[in-house]
């Protein structure tokens, strides 16, 4: 017997999801749901449906747990709700300032049905956040830091992507290694957007465009790129296509304290992330939380879920026993 | 209303929650226990009581979660089950091979009693154990690596001690920063003993000794050192209290792994820890677990907990509402 898991939506993180239950031998995939027409959708698992969404409904005593690999603007908002009604479902949702809304609906509608929705996983939110939250119960006299990159951000590349005379780009965002070390040395600088990070972007202009123009239409853009250091090159698609292809990312949560007497002794507890594919990793944390998903409502539990809410042994396929005689 | 903490065992680890729990405005101190007599015991906060260890079951009604810092070896095998039967407790076991034995021994007592028992509570056990399990979890196709130091082993320190000439010691274990580079790398190394520490003991000899005996009966000696690279420095006893009298530790736990298509992308998680004081941390751990095994209590719930059994969220002082909006 095996956990029987559905994706939905199978974009690059559905078939992070697709590769990570083949790393599970507790887990099996029993179907893909998708928006577009299942006959144009080839999935990698052999003997295994892809249907279309709609019949999702038709298809809830064949899946313990659907994982739903939506976007967070359009899609999740209105699907996880949705499914939790049917469903124990996990999604990665990560607007952060919506959580809480995102919460209350999930929440109401897995409490109905009586399955478990378990929101906001990945890395961050999800890891990053475990980290922040460990951080701050263990150290309350301290501060909280958190870098990201280097990797490949979404929203800044398509930010680029609209600028006039722009054909194609990749935007990376880039820790500045002197802000790391000063936090790491426990002098608990206060760092400004431009001190933590800067952003290096490859752009593809449209012939005959106005590099200059582009340049400075990157560089000034607000809330994008005004307030920090940025870099443009400009480059062929074709380079593009070879050096830039990838989708890394990764990211440091830093917590410094200190304790004891006057509070003369400092601490530095550091997690980092290097990740050479973003939505992958992703994906690999949701099926480490669809096994818990499974479990969780196997105990008769309900409801929305978050990363602070479940013990970490629910994750791990190992028994308690085993993870105390091998892990602890 | 504050969670009112008890300390059995007033050594470093004790000291270190009293410091704890002044940082936590949710709990407070009750009163300390001791096997010395109690009017020799000088604690730093004013106004509590310490008491006989003796005496501990007549003060079970003025306190929630007693915190037992007593040594591995001999205090907490007989302690933590004994006063489980009583209170709720939390201890730092740590002696690894045995944790499956304590904690059926502890669970047993907790579980008569209607209490809660958290063992094997700090870094490692702990924090370390926690993410090895969560990488584990996240990465299952992928291989594990711990590194301790650079820091205070108090146990190579005693067997130093122990050598015949020696009056006084201090050893630092040291991981090898070419090991650390090349497991972060994602090379998945198979690192001997030899290639992942390095041991510095820094010694005073006792007047007239035979240095090159005292070295040579460091570098041979088994288990403890024979398998490492061993650095000896020979100091007076007054370099050794200006320059070693801190109790400095640390420790990185990576995890390498690999997903997605052939596995061919490579992923590093790693967590560090680099702490001024080795107890102060850990007692800063176990104050977070009080809270924890209060609360779990509260709720009803009885028995011997680890940190993989205790979602994360217990060990905060803010709500779940606030944790959700502020933190993930």
């Amino acid at each position: 017997m095996t956990i029987r898991i559905g994706i939905l939506g199978y974009g690059n993180l559905g078939k992070g999801v697709e590769y990570a239950i083949a790393q599970n031998d507790d887990m099996s995939l029993k179907a893909v749901f998708t928006r577009r027409d299942p006959s144009t959708v080839k999935i990698v698992t052999e003997n295994v449906p892809v249907y279309p969404v709609s019949e999702a409904l038709d298809h809830a005593s064949e899946i313990d747990v659907l994982i739903i690999c939506g976007g967070s603007a359009n899609d999740l908002p209105v699907q996880t709700p949705e499914f939790a009604k049917i469903f124990n479902v996990v999604d990665s949702f990560d607007t952060h300032a919506r959580i809480p809304e995102h919460f209350t609906n999930v929440d109401k509608a897995a409490k109905e049905s009586g399955k478990v929705g378990i929101i906001s996983i990945g890395w961050d939110p999800g890891l990053f956040s475990l980290m922040r939250m460990y951080g701050n119960a263990v150290l309350p006299d301290g501060k909280d830091y958190t870098f990201w990159g280097k990797g490949v951000s979404q929203g800044h590349s398509d930010a680029i992507r609209r600028v006039k005379g722009v054909k194609n780009a990749k935007q990376y965002t880039i820790p500045v290694d002197s802000a790391l070390e000063a936090v790491r040395s426990g002098a608990n600088p206060e760092l400004t957007t431009r001190q933590k990070h800067t952003r290096e972007c490859f752009v593809v202009a449209e012939e005959g465009a106005d590099l200059a123009q582009i340049e400075n239409d990157i560089k000034t853009m607000p809330n994008y790129f005004a307030d920090y250091d940025t870099t443009v090159h400009f480059i062929t698609e074709e380079e593009l296509m070879r050096d830039h292809s990838g989708i890394p990312h990764g990211g440091f949560v830093i917590r410094t304290g200190s304790t004891g007497e006057d509070n003369k002794n400092n601490h530095v507890i550091e997690f980092s992330l290097k990740l050479d594919s973003n939505p992958e990793f992703t994906s690999s944390v949701l099926v480490a939380f669809a096994r818990a998903a499974y479990r969780l409502n196997s105990e008769g539990i309900s409801g929305c879920k978050t990363i602070f809410d479940i013990a970490p042994a629910y994750l791990c396929k190992q028994s308690p026993e085993e993870l105390r005689a091998h892990m602890l």
